[in-house]
């Protein structure tokens, strides 16, 4: 079994679901580790507030980490994606306050992404597509996730990475990633309070930015300042961090910064180690 | 049978349906009357201009008129939902090229709406969530919808519409319809460059006025403007054009204006009679 529909092992959803009709639902993904979904607690307490604000019902904890072990249960490496939508209705935008939300839980393979990425660090291109403003959605799991995949399909080989800018220019994220740069011996990462994803691994690295010492601020940056960093990295629950290794016209080393979060985050038991 | 999943009588789609996880993929709306989808050519062109925006595979147009027939026949009044997504992938933003796009078609009963909306018009509401202003994905009838189900979400007894401004203040439309006003003669709507739906019957209004000799601009249009007009009035596939009776501290009539184009519209065969 590798997918679980309320707890089913069925892999469809009803056609009738508002996930399909209007990305009326979150997600989150989870990197599984020895059968276990690491940091959970964090994931669903993400999901938990993204239900608030939505004014979705939440799903059931208990089931749903029941849900999540019954996928896991003797893998080792693998991805969880979590989806919770507002279950089914008829036709109209109106929610059906009644009706219980969708739960989908998936299990699929870990993502071999190259050794090198971990420890040389990546290209990243900058993408056209741009990301609209609207604070209502803003720093969301949604669903809608349209922009992402416009801005996913602009290359095919080379980066792997593509960094987004919203429709005023200000840069906020990759299109799976969050992205940060040192300056001056400072981090600084894109606010989201206009657009974006407030990703699991950008919070636990603001966190243990506090605890080093370090300086760590939420900013609006052009891509000029991003350029102009002395070290570059993209965090999502996958990856931990990538330290960026180039990016437009320059090349960036791998940062003394950027390897304390990586060992930081290793070390926490947090992040799916690279090997 | 009231749904078809590529042309098979189901009412399930699968788990990894890229329209479920992303909102990746467009819808059409129709009226249905004695058996007939009305205006099929305009809507499955809209789609096709869909498809060809957002690099979707556009679907065979042969299949798609005769599931749609296969759905119809032998219904009287009903409303006919097509759905087109990117298909099916693997995790991850980036399209597969090679898959072939999924197609739902689904039949609902025909929403009987007062008889007094068309004859006297509707009282309407000012929406709070605003729309962000995205213009690659303006005018698309696309899956992400989760401003119109939050801003329908905002009310539940009453008016029988909300009205949407973007993120700027400027009116865009409303959350299931299209907006329309006449002043001094002329016929104005939102511009949709930065969001909203480029709704049929407001293409159909369009070309009415043309014909008519009507002025018809698309303007960028403040809540002030819209609350000043002489006439204002809805349209989408359903309901044909509504006129606005009543919005934010005013009351209307219904105008000669509104009346000739519900007239031209009944006329035209192309959308729903009022009875």
């Amino acid at each position: 079994v590798n997918v679980l529909v309320n707890g089913r092992a069925v892999d469809a959803v009803a056609v009738a679901d508002r996930g399909l009709h209007y990305g009326d639902g979150l997600f989150e993904t989870l990197a599984v580790e020895e059968g276990e979904p690491l940091l959970w607690p964090e994931h669903l307490e993400r999901l938990r507030r993204g239900c608030e604000r939505l004014g979705l019902v939440a799903p059931d904890a208990v089931q749903l980490r029941s849900e999540a072990e019954r996928l896991c249960r003797g893998q080792g490496r693998a991805v969880l994606k979590l989806i919770v939508t507002r279950g089914p209705s008829g036709r109209g935008y109106a929610p059906n306050p009644g009706t219980p939300p969708t739960r989908i839980a998936s299990l699929a393979p870990w993502p071999e992404y190259p050794a090198t990425y971990n420890r040389d660090g990546v290209a990243v291109r900058w993408c056209d597509t741009r990301l609209a403003r609207q604070p209502q959605l803003a720093g969301l799991k949604h669903l809608n996730r349209l922009e992402q995949v416009l801005a996913r399909a602009e290359w095919t080989h080379g980066p792997a990475e593509g960094l987004m800018r919203d429709t005023e220019g200000y840069v906020i994220e990759g299109t799976m990633s969050n992205v940060f740069l040192v300056a001056r011996g400072a981090l600084f990462t894109p606010a989201l309070s206009f657009s974006g994803v407030a990703g699991i691994v950008r919070q636990q690295v603001m966190v243990w930015a506090q605890q080093a010492g370090v300086e760590c601020r939420e900013a609006w940056l052009r891509p000029e300042q991003i350029e102009a960093a002395d070290e570059l990295f993209l965090t999502n629950s996958l990856i931990g961090a990538w330290p960026i290794r180039r990016l437009g016209p320059r090349e960036y080393a791998v940062g003394p910064i950027t390897q304390a979060i990586q060992a930081a985050l290793e070390a926490s038991g947090g992040i799916a180690r690279a090997r």
